[in-house]
């Protein structure tokens, strides 16, 4: 990669840390409290829309995915679901919220390594600012981001304000993330770098076919590999 | 005020737009559905109480009060209020976002002249940042803000925080809001400038005197004052 590159961005839950696993399992649990009402497939299906229609009003996180399975559960089973299961549902959601913060390996090698080396490091996710705040400071790594972005949408306009607010030329701008929609495809359109680094439990509306043969891209198999190719070793 | 302020912060619900009027409303609304099971000095009580108590999990803003209200229906009637009702209360939060933003008198005028003047102007608030960003962009306004920060809470540290990653000596920092406490206390403690501008519906627990004596401190009754006291007339 260019070695003008100076600040480098990553995407955060399944980049950084295991992410999806959490929401997968709580979605079991989910339809576990459904489920003599009914079918696994359709409480997934309908949540799933739900989800994507509520991202308009809630944004993208763990209180989106709360509020779209109380509003899934109620209008599943036509308002008569028994009321404790929709308590229990607010504990899926707490709990999600308390989970140990599981780095994925290399994380914080990688991170140290960039830092001693000068590169500035930011957050750039879709998350809830607050829940990514404390998964940072859990995992005690906060202390390696100048900045921690929250986008609603990852588009090529949010990726240019962000640069232009931080006084970033887009050729000076390295995004690391597990999604090539989000993370990679906008920002190599405004003439940025990508590294496309694949998560096993990437979500389902992410998932993009890497066809990519641009100069500013690359796929890597593990995070570490970042310290090679930047030329850090 | 002193010449050298550069940077003015403004808290967003209350300081720039009405805000706790419409979640006064919410709460009649919310009272109005239970108004059969309970009293409504009940409800209210049982709400504040879990809202505090939930700022650990959900942070503050509309999503906080949504999920906080479903918990006090749940409890309050020990899990036995119609389930239409929960539904009716996802639709409170839902027409909560989606309210008319009412600018307060002067705001706009007050920026552009101090945008002339070039301030830089930023929004430093506790609330959800997907709907700070709506607000912003419903009123036509977010042009004039060169950042917008989500603090959890609003504490000497994390204002320090945010002066030294935007590269801000804190006496070139003014805060501007409605609250002695979130605002302002913290920003003259870290030897910033306070500007408060106390709000009819200040919200009950943002309640605190105003008896500052610091020398970087003014208590302005509108918010075109501004102009004056940084002599931009």
């Amino acid at each position: 990669m260019k070695h003008e590159l100076r600040i480098i961005g990553f995407d955060a839950g399944d980049t950084l840390w295991d992410n999806e696993i959490y929401f997968r399992e709580a979605e079991r649990e989910f339809c576990e409290i459904l489920s003599d009402i009914q079918e696994i497939n359709v409480v997934i299906k309908r949540l799933y829309e739900i989800e994507i229609r509520n991202i308009e009003y809630y944004g993208c996180g763990i209180k989106r995915f709360v509020l779209s399975m109380i509003e899934t559960a109620l209008t599943t089973n036509k308002f008569t679901i028994p009321q404790k299961r929709i308590n229990d549902i607010l504990e899926i959601g707490k709990n999600l919220l308390n989970k140990p913060i599981n780095l994925i390996d290399g994380v914080k090698n990688t991170l140290d390594i960039l830092t001693q080396k000068s590169y500035k490091l930011m957050i750039v996710t879709k998350g809830d600012l607050l829940d990514q705040k404390r998964k940072l400071n859990k995992s005690n790594i906060s202390h390696y981001f100048h900045h921690i972005e929250i986008m609603s949408e990852k588009t090529e306009q949010e990726y240019s304000k962000l640069l232009s607010k931080l006084a970033i030329k887009p050729n000076n701008f390295l995004m690391v993330g597990n999604s090539m929609k989000s993370d990679i495809n906008p920002v190599l359109n405004i003439g940025g770098f990508g590294v496309y680094l694949p998560h096993k439990h990437n979500w389902i509306h992410e998932n993009v076919v890497n066809n990519c043969n641009s100069n500013n891209f690359l796929e890597l198999e593990k995070i570490e590999d970042l310290i090679r190719i930047l030329n850090c070793e």
